[in-house]
């Protein structure tokens, strides 16, 4: 936790009190004391820092700090991410990863290969998925939330939500082994928004790859390694956003 | 496990019998009866399959190979890796995703902000790292077993080994936050072997960057994102792999 998150509701006249595990981080690993200075943030809102006013070490922790806000947050990528969901352990370490990347906008999308069962699970629940989220920003020293778009329909997603996503993004991109290996900046040639698309691990169907292509995804390779899914995020968010800035 | 890995001296005229973890692995998660093929290396040597001609699906596993192997494995990768001794946790799931990658050599090296006790972590054990570099293996149907080195002092490592390290690649590079973010193409002019180094959790020091950089280390920069260590190593490794091919 290299930031910690404030929710705006949380400060009233620059005061904000802390009970939670923030209080006890702040107690147990910061190990501060009063007039210490932390490094606070206002999820989606600026950053800066926070004087401990008061502070209880021992259970029930408690922190008093008076907050001053006065830095934007870091720029977000210009690289978002579609992301056939994976199992939930997958899904939870790629959204806090990729979100401490910079990622603001996850698609969360049904494939072929995709376990019914993983629909299910509780890594789906926006309270869960939402600590994750928050873990990537803590790492980066973020306050902007990501927003996680779930589509349970492959063909209600091409045929619905691409379209839309045209208009918002210069390059859609889909990765798979069936694509040459090419560098990234064959693809993007001049700066833009880009939106890669990651497979489930059993790989795109065919079917899926030429309804992709057809709506404008790009194909590209990561030659023939067969990467985990986070592996591959990381490794093509950092391609695509080196090649585009 | 998207390849069955074996030790050379395990093959008897083409013949091997597993009687472990792979043994369990191709009875109950691939599920394999006689006459399937399953994908098969040899640890530093060739792929191919192998034909289960015995199979006892129940405890005690165990599984009869014919072993055919005609494939090379994949490329490594040119881009090899620098870190600072992580937590014990870290190192493993660094060396994993990292080998992953292709990556074929890893410099373990102490820094100013690597915590003491780390260097008598259980793994740092060779019969402990080597179950995650072949995890690494495994995962992207690669054979080649990296090396990996420590070297517990830092001054010795700059002093004696850079100097060789050197000869052996073309490009020395330093990651920090404090360096401006640059396109990997900047530093990368031209095809060439690139070693990279990752700091500690706290980062480098001063001094550490001083000494780095005196030795032919150039700076780059991540942006102003503070990223987990695996996510750096990533990160980093596929965006000087795609600019240096």
């Amino acid at each position: 936790m290299n930031i910690v998150l404030l929710e705006s509701s949380e400060i009233v006249e620059q005061r904000a009190v802390l009970e939670d595990e923030r209080a006890k981080h702040i107690a147990k690993v910061l190990r501060s004391s009063p007039d210490d200075s932390i490094r606070v943030g206002v999820i989606n809102g600026l950053t800066g820092y926070g004087v401990i006013e008061k502070i209880n070490r021992r259970p029930p922790y408690s922190v008093e700090l008076h907050v001053n806000l006065i830095d934007s947050p870091p720029s977000p990528s210009n690289v978002d991410v579609v992301l056939a969901l994976p199992r939930p352990i997958m899904f939870k370490r790629v959204l806090s990863q990729a979100t401490s990347l910079g990622v603001k906008r996850f698609h969360i999308i049904n494939a072929s290969r995709v376990e019914k069962s993983f629909w299910d699970a509780h890594a789906l629940d926006e309270h869960i998925y939402h600590r994750h989220l928050l873990k990537g920003l803590e790492q980066a020293v973020d306050t902007r939330l990501p927003k996680v778009c779930f589509h349970k329909g492959f063909k209600s997603f091409i045929d619905d939500s691409v379209p839309h996503l045209k208009e918002e993004y210069k390059y859609l991109i889909v990765a798979d082994p069936r694509f040459a290996t090419i560098s990234a900046e064959k693809v993007v040639e001049e700066p833009g928004r880009i939106l890669f698309a990651v497979g489930p691990e059993g790989g795109w169907i065919d079917y899926e790859i030429e309804r992709m292509e057809q709506t404008g995804f790009k194909g590209i390779g990561l030659g023939s390694r067969i990467l985990r899914v986070d592996t591959a995020v990381i490794a093509l968010h950092s391609m695509l956003a080196s090649s585009s800035c």
